[in-house]
């Protein structure tokens, strides 16, 4: 059994939110190479390295805590997104580190940790661990852009000299990540932890309608081609038709749009929106993607809108690692007899990617009213240690 | 007659446009208030001052080059809209300005000239001739603030001293305003003029929606409280409900939506857009109101919104002085015999508000493919023309 320190790691998680604390309860504004971002990044390579672990950033500037020889990987990712909580991918890396802590100081097996970069997609989906995973070319990621125009390239070149070659990831032999579960599952049913099975594959991508650009006085509205009427009409009609597709898990969002000019007298000219959608099935997620297609090209044919479909990101579904997932049943069951359940990950996760490169598996704490990607994310301290102590006994046992 | 210079009315249009010229064509991007909105005051001013007008700045930064005594007002604004025309208001202004001129050089009847500020309506709607109208008390303008969040009692402090005290409305006998039509009547028709009978009305006003941001992932559809669905089913059924209320010159319009967090992977918690409405019928503008209230406050109900209604800015329809208006005839039939007509003006004008204070009549003349509020609006250099010789000859008949 590895000794950790309960309080230390509450400390330390405390520690963190300070960089990019938002004010607002214990909400963070953290999202991937900004200045709060590298200076959290650079706080952890110093704790690393207080605990006896070699800091190492990566091409991406995922920051790795080394343990001598071949060890068990845990973490996460300690980037938010752009109004995000305390805990999210924080919670994994945290917990990572004081279990490395803890090992090397009880004699522990050797055990690394990671904190992946960019895992909440400011340039698209799970860059780091996506890019160490050999799912996104580096070449391919540098020219990937945020919402503002940057390029992920000219982002991570502000990391500057930090970053150095991959980690190998033959070094580990298997990757445990805890989470939060940023959903009502396991709070609204009284549960302490939740071992994931699977996680989601999801798919997003751009989609941009371009009409005519006009004064909204003088242009009658038989003659209008508005952007803003055409992603209205999309929008009610895949609503319409995914009914025949989708499982109650499924889930669909358009959450960024943009018009263009955007101004209270003129006809809009362009509307620009992200669709993503998620599922367990990649099957199902293929008939969603042709849906979603063909109504665009409809809605466009029928109002002489130009169509433009952005570059499909996303990730396919991912069964986790049954040893590993035996051995989580195993430390849910002596952690919190009965109140624990098995579960998918309707989240990605870096998991997603890692389980590429070796074993993997993720362990969930409650999160309080589901909520999450938001200031009010939080979860009990006391879950926060039961979650722990279940991932330091797996360590333990695998 | 008034003997204006063609020449030197066409060469100021192009001069005015290097203000904020967008590099695009003949566009140009000169907001209320901004560097180049100033800077082109400024050129005017002196313009104004060269022609032997007293150059006055009014305390909303609405420019007014003053005849001695008593004078005909002529003119229109010289701000544009985010991506505007060369022509728009500048082409009242410009031709105001040569028509003053040229008055005082021939012995014609004292003439006076104006830009009014903030037209396009970065703050509201026509603010800078409301306040001079009376229909706005400058306090309340000072509180208004753009998008941006930036208080328009802030903006037009830039002008600084400038500002001089409100000019007297008694010194003007009647106004004039040439503008573009900015839709498509008169250039379909192959007409060269337009007689303006009336100015239609206008509602606007910002709605704001709001419900639960949380995970795209893991939270169930069933369970969302999604704040872009909510602006999606709202759109679809005004534009159902308004089929019983509305005529084919009735134009309702959703030019401005902000998200937040606008982000891909969290559901909206919020989203605020515009609403905008015209009609040349007060009753028409009021039972449109009426059904967008009603299901705004209906959406808001079945899906569990919070909702706010911002302030309600616009102007009632407006009849244009009856004298003016044959004087304008006249002109046309003498200037472009059979190639003119009487018409509305579906776009909101300083008219509007200067109707208010002394008798006010508009003369059109065609925008080419109806565009405007565009880079791309234009007028043939010969349609501007003619308009100039219709506004002359008929300030010599009023």
């Amino acid at each position: 059994m590895i000794a950790v320190n309960e309080e230390r790691f509450l400390k330390s998680l405390h520690d963190l939110r300070r960089f990019g604390a938002s004010g607002v309860g214990k909400g963070v504004v953290r999202p991937a190479y900004s200045e709060a971002d590298i200076a959290a990044r650079d706080w952890l390579a110093g704790v690393m390295r207080a605990a006896g672990l070699e800091a190492v950033f990566d091409p991406m500037g995922s920051l790795f805590g080394l343990a001598p020889g071949r060890s068990i990987l845990l973490g996460s990712h300690s980037d938010s997104q752009p109004e995000g909580g305390w805990l999210d991918g924080a919670l994994g890396v945290m917990a990572g580190l004081e279990i490395a802590r803890a090992a090397a100081e009880s004699g522990g097996p050797p055990v690394s940790v990671v904190s992946f970069q960019d895992e909440e997609g400011r340039f698209g989906v799970t860059t780091g661990s996506a890019v160490w995973g050999g799912v996104l070319a580096q070449a391919e990621a540098d020219g990937l852009t945020d919402r503002a125009g940057v390029t992920l390239g000219d982002a991570r070149a502000a990391m500057g000299a930090r970053l150095e070659a991959p980690v190998d990831p033959a070094r580990f032999s298997a990757y445990l990540e805890m989470h939060i579960e940023q959903g009502p599952v396991l709070d609204g049913a009284g549960e302490a932890l939740g071992v994931v099975d699977a996680i989601v594959g999801i798919r997003d991508r751009m989609i941009t309608f371009t009409g005519q650009q006009n004064h909204a006085g003088t242009t009658p509205m038989h003659l209008r081609r508005d952007a803003f009427q055409a992603l209205s009409a999309f929008n009610a009609r895949i609503n319409e038709r995914f009914r025949n597709i989708v499982t109650p898990a499924t889930v669909w969002t358009i959450g960024h749009v943009r018009l263009h000019p955007d101004a209270h007298s003129i006809v809009p000219g362009r509307a620009a929106f992200s669709m993503q959608w998620r599922d367990g099935d990649a099957d199902r997620l293929a008939r969603m993607e042709a849906v979603i297609r063909e109504t665009a090209e409809e809605v466009a044919r029928e109002r002489g809108m130009g169509l433009e479909m952005g570059p499909m990101l996303g990730i396919e579904p991912v069964a986790m690692d049954a040893g590993l997932v035996a051995a989580l049943e195993g430390a849910c069951q002596a952690e919190a007899p009965g109140r624990w359940r098995r579960m998918p990950s309707g989240a990605l996760h870096d998991a997603s990617n890692v389980a590429r490169l070796m074993p993997s598996a993720m362990l969930f704490v409650p999160s309080i009213g589901g909520i999450s990607h938001d200031f009010a994310e939080d979860t009990a301290e006391v879950d926060l240690v039961i979650g722990l102590r279940a991932l330091a006994r797996a360590v333990t046992t695998i």
